[in-house]
């Protein structure tokens, strides 16, 4: 099969790779209907993060089982299924508190790559769901949407407490900030102000639920949350970033007693704790636990409730994968869909 | 009339002061029942914060209603009250949120000094909450000890979102540490460990509903809450003592979705991003709110249900009131309550 390989710093190439096999008899292998390029790998890509070696890359999927291992119960060949980016067993302690990505037997998904034909998904039972039927083509983006953007962004409201009649501000307008809008409507925020100063992005934003918009940043942009709630902050901050900026932001936004929720994989971020400790915010953040909510977020993709996929404003097959990282990099796409 | 006066680390002095009067029409001057030492007065005591200048000192206290200002509605001469250390208007947007401490006329109460025998109470109405009638002798110290580390320690469990059946570890065996032992017990949890080596501490962490006792300190001190907690860690944990060391062992010592309260004035306290984020642990400290708590607090002491009093080891006259400061600073002394 192929599949994308970072190779250095802006070197993705889709080339020949072995084809994934069960493993363990927990494991479940699938063909991929739909995978995609995540603003977390551009850490990566821009090479924030070091490249070592060659390696296979992406950690969002949706596809059809093809093979599950003897110990697999609850999928059979032919499902279409929706994971996360962490393999988890649930059932251990803290799979039943809700942080399946902190699993006591996780495994990174992604460490296979999932831009890729095929991939094998450790713990199959445990991070899998299976759709009731075979969806319709019109929902696949946003079931893909699902496996991370909006399982994260969804996170980053329930981390973050959001609950009926709150004002919620979201840092960020990459697709998990925009699919933050969407989780914040859904829990029921009265007000939502997408902090964004890109148009696509801030119409995007309000068709997701924003009410307001605000284009600034830093200090002027916690100047103009105060200004707009009677000088205290949000009730609310959802971080979708991970910049030492953006969480300052985040924290300076956010009224006395409110919530900052950050599901941006923190470069560089150190909380000062005297000024969190007089902020009297409460801070939650960390890999979404996606697979606590997929089998909610799939319903309500499913019943139209929600659609995440529109954050996807370019497809491309699989086999140009290297034209999205870079469409990506340079802001002229959102999130790039990939069809094997 | 006469008060305590920190000269220089080491130099407490009871010297003759101004009497206290009413400056705003919102003021209340009390004479003082009861006042003590705090835990947070040892930092300046022992010089690690700097003491510039001759400082009235003390911030905890209950007494009779002396002369109440023209604006004072809710209170009248002769009547038993307990205050918090920041007096608050109890009506603006962050004191309706439940953040007193956070009131946007907020003034520091302690800064004329509450171990004296009168005290001036800005924002009389806001600040403080009388008895129903005049308490019996044996409930004034309890009383007292709602004025900062009962309410101090409340706030650390209701901060770690304690609920019930949870297991809670206490990081601090001072005052409050030993009443967000009180707390825990109070909001339902089950299993109550006390993080103390002090065989007196101990004794009344247990009395006071600790299930457990953990000598151990830093990494020993998370190893023993892991062994004890099924390898994952506590499900809330508060922090009571302000240090680096004790934020890194509250924080490492929290499962996977729990909580940390933190109520230990922090002192070189950084937390790191990445590691907060990968541990998946909730965190909101800050000065307690003790206002919001005080009319459960003065009814659960009132009707016998808590006796956070016993936290007083040493009572003594005010005029010795250099004595209590050596006492505490030597750790002879949990906490010395002193009476005019």
């Amino acid at each position: 099969m192929r599949g994308a390989v970072l190779h250095a710093p802006g070197d993705v190439r889709f080339e020949e790779r072995t084809d994934p096999k069960i493993i363990e008899p927990t494991d479940a292998v699938i063909r991929t209907a739909a995978t995609c390029v995540c603003g977390s790998d551009l850490w990566d890509y821009r090479g924030i993060n070091p490249v070592e070696q060659p390696t296979p890359f992406g950690h969002e999927y949706v596809g059809f089982v093809e093979d599950v291992g003897s110990d697999v119960k609850t999928l059979t060949p032919g499902q279409f299924v929706i994971g996360s980016f962490f393999a988890s067993d649930n059932t251990c302690a803290n799979c039943r508190n809700g942080y399946q990505t902190n699993c006591l037997h996780r495994e990174f998904v992604g460490a296979g790559g999932c831009q890729a034909e095929k991939i094998r998904i450790p713990l199959a039972d445990g991070t899998l769901v299976a759709t009731p039927d075979q969806p319709a083509a019109e929902h696949i983006p946003s079931l893909l949407a699902c496996s991370d953007v909006m399982g994260t962004g969804w996170y980053a409201a329930v981390a973050a407490e959001v609950r009926s009649g709150d004002t919620v501000a979201v840092v960020g307008d990459g697709a998990v900030g925009l699919c933050a809008v969407i989780a914040a409507k859904e829990l029921g925020a009265e007000r939502i102000i997408a902090m964004s100063r890109h148009e696509a992005r801030q119409k995007l934003a309000r068709e997701f639920g924003a009410t307001d918009v605000v284009a600034e940043r830093g200090e002027d942009g916690i100047a103009r949350i105060k200004e707009m709630t009677a000088g205290i902050g949000a009730d609310r901050v959802l971080e979708c970033v991970g910049t030492a900026e953006s969480m300052q932001q985040a924290l300076r936004s956010t009224r006395p007693g409110g919530n900052v929720g950050f599901v941006g994989v923190p470069h560089g971020v150190a909380i000062d704790g005297t000024e969190l400790f007089y902020s009297h915010v409460g801070l939650r953040g960390g890999p979404a636990p996606v697979r606590a909510f997929l089998p909610d977020l799939v319903d309500r993709v499913l019943t139209g409730r929600i659609n995440p996929g529109k954050v996807f404003d370019l497809t491309l097959p699989l086999a140009q994968v290297a034209d999205a990282y870079r469409a990506m990099d340079e802001r002229r796409a959102i999130k790039a869909l990939l069809t094997p």
